[in-house]
């Protein structure tokens, strides 16, 4: 009987435990240790916990720790962290927190999914309480009791997360300011798309700082404001929102290859550089299919699918998981908001001869009510044409039409192919001539 | 100076007179004689304006005649219909409707765009007033009329403008009932899918019978009652809808060849087999890239590109409509429902080894509240697991995921590669495997 140990039971290691478990049955077992106390969680979720928009905890949870184990037959064990492994002896060693003592699991493959942590800014007070980052269920627990007894909370960062949060905050009737260094937000858009978010932003009440350095956090045990090189803020909740950093230190300690970009390095069936260990999700890098390349974008599908192509692995067959095209997709406040590919800046560091191109366009029929305008950038590689990425910002319509780009960026389509698709009409989703299909217009005369 | 004459001025027709004159400018005059009043409707919109969504015929119109004159160029003769052409001696015959006087206009180049009719039902008292089918805005104003003035209406026909108009009817608080010879509805449909639909058409309180012969329409002057095999309808408004007839006659005077489909038969630069003359929209056929033959698919994006395909041509450029994957697109009652490729009675009738597999799954995260289920079905050759179509149902989501499979079609895409499509994942908008992904997932094992 082979045993597979997971270490880290959210979407990456779960789908690989499923996957193994899937396929080869009775002759293998699985089990997963979670450090935290909640698995298969939804982080993504979690800013409408926060809100109140998803009622309780338990509501974040994909599958339930009895469906694992009783329908699946995958022992989980929650608030259990491995501390240590002996790769050559084959056993990892396991510290139940709530009862404070250690015990040793025995192991044939190993999943390294142990995730990732989110950035600290490290000045002064960053020990006060009040400050957050926000990754686990009760990193979310957290920041909702701490904001309900705030009146101004800072958010430092102006990524999707910062965002997302400061919708929830606002939501809770806060008096939310974001202070970033950069003088853009979401640095994945380019200026002019993201100016469009920053505006919706600001309009629904969010004051934004940019330029800003964080020089150190005030209070009694508890914030009460933010220090920076441009003044103080108030502030009894901090969100930290900075990014996140790949949990590595394990992997580390048995030679396991880091890769460029600082997370664990993989191959598309999500093998390591050691026999028998595997890794994906936010500890793992993920090829770029455009950038050719591994980059590390940890996002929940891309932990799902390197955790099931993991499973899959172990459980003997083989399969690949072919990578990303650096899809995100997010609601700010009435905002859709998405990318796939690069944008004009990535592309240019990539090395691309690329140029863009904007449009705005009815995301309905101009003869049916509702509906609003959807921006398009298409960025194009101008030596063949193809399409190197878009990014979408609208109303309404713009995170699920992305997915046609994601489409087309993994068939390697030119703006002229994209022209030519036959998308779908009727006035209640979308005009005669799709936004999409108006943007390849305009990019294929490049 | 050229001449180009437009025969008809919707969809194709304007749209190949606005490239032509886009690229030739002064140095190509383009006129468009249009037989109803109206010109550049939305036909698609129509069942709206009917039901009082959109409010006026003036709302249907995409861009008006004096965007046209004014600002295009050219001009615009409605109530006016082409009834001859000498094609060697270069003339086009126009009787004035209105003014009842005929004469003669020079042409270099003829666009056919005549669209086409609705198919009617050849039975007594198929003359009486009441009877309706829908094309034309004044067909809209009619049918508005005339079923505000019944109690009772009767749709003959189970297709897309058959079930929109049964919305219709129904907003406006009538009594509908659909009768069909077929069991089944939206033909183009798997039977399994389609019965969603008429679930759906039912519990909104529209009586369905199905193997039903129309034998007479009934009534003084107006239709009273619609009698059939299988007994009597009460109805003081009939609206016939079982498809569109190519509106051929002009074109065959001339010898345009007529395709097997018995629309005008096309090359993709939208030529017809005369020299100089061009056709496009509902009166011709189009490509089917998946089945590798013409196909008669009247709709209204594919009359937009096919049109300016012409114009394009017309006005020098060397450019091609590569032609559709057969994606259609409705909203019926609160159902999105969506096809592109074929089904697989369709796979079958085209010598595909074809199989399927159909799933349902959520259109957003579990975690976030409202959203719906989306049932999809694929469509697969099993000689080499390329998609062949695919049918997607559900109460959101399903409009605009099919454009993704319409991508993957163009691209010749596997389940398997369709499976490993980066698709944007935030929890308003999709769950983290969206219903795509996890149709692909069981489709890529078949």
């Amino acid at each position: 009987m082979e045993k597979l140990v997971v270490i880290g039971g959210v979407a990456a290691g779960l789908s690989a435990a499923s996957a193994a478990k899937r396929i080869k049955k009775s002759e293998i077992n699985a089990v997963v240790f979670e450090k935290s106390g909640y698995i298969s969680y939804g982080a993504c979720s979690e800013p409408y916990f926060i809100s109140g928009l998803v009622l309780k905890p338990e509501d974040l949870i994909e599958v339930t720790p009895e469906e694992f184990e009783q329908k699946r037959s995958i022992p989980i064990y929650r608030l259990h962290e491995v501390v240590d492994i002996d790769y050559n002896a084959g056993y990892v060693t396991v510290e139940d927190i709530l009862n404070r003592k250690t015990f040793k699991e025995d192991f044939d493959y190993l999943m390294i999914s142990t995730g990732a942590k989110g950035k600290t800014i490290d000045v002064p007070g960053k020990e006060l309480e009040g400050i957050f980052t926000l990754r686990t269920v009760e990193d979310a627990i957290a920041i909702q009791k701490s904001a309900g007894s705030s009146k101004h909370v800072v958010i430092c960062g102006g990524g999707y997360i910062g965002l997302e949060m400061a919708e929830s905050f606002i939501t809770m009737g806060k008096d939310v300011t974001i202070l970033k260094k950069s003088s853009q937000m979401l640095l994945n858009f380019d200026p002019d798309m993201s100016s469009l978010v920053e505006e919706e932003v600001v309009s629904k009440g969010v004051k934004i700082q940019s330029g800003v350095d964080i020089l150190s956090f005030e209070g009694n045990d508890r914030v009460a404001k933010v220090v920076t090189n441009k003044g103080e803020v108030d502030a009894e909740t901090v969100l930290v929102s900075k990014g996140a950093a790949p949990n590595v230190d394990l992997a580390k300690k048995i030679g396991v290859r880091i890769g460029d970009t600082g997370a664990i390095a993989v191959d598309k069936r999500q093998r390591t550089n050691i026999d028998r260990v595997y890794s994906g999700g936010d500890c793992a890098e993920v090829y770029h299919i455009i950038g050719k390349k591994p980059v590390y974008i940890p996002l929940g599908p891309t932990a799902n699918k390197a955790g099931r192509t993991a499973g899959e692995n172990i459980g003997g067959l083989n399969t690949e998981f072919p990578g990303v095209v650096g899809t995100a997709i997010s609601k700010i406040f009435d905002l859709e908001v998405a990318r796939s590919g690069f944008s004009l800046k990535e592309a240019a560091e990539y090395g691309f001869d690329a140029a863009s191109i904007t449009i705005k366009h009815r995301s309905r029929s101009k003869h049916y009510p509702d509906g609003s305008i959807i921006t398009v950038q298409l960025v194009l590689d101008k030596s063949n044409g193809k399409l190197l990425g878009a990014q979408m910002i609208g109303g309404e319509g713009a995170a699920l039409r992305i997915d046609v780009i994601a489409a087309a960026l993994h068939s390697g389509m030119t703006a002229e192919e994209l022209y030519h698709l036959d998308l779908g009409y009727a006035p209640p989703f979308s005009p005669v001539w799709d936004p999409i299909l108006v943007a390849a217009n305009k990019a294929r005369k490049i």
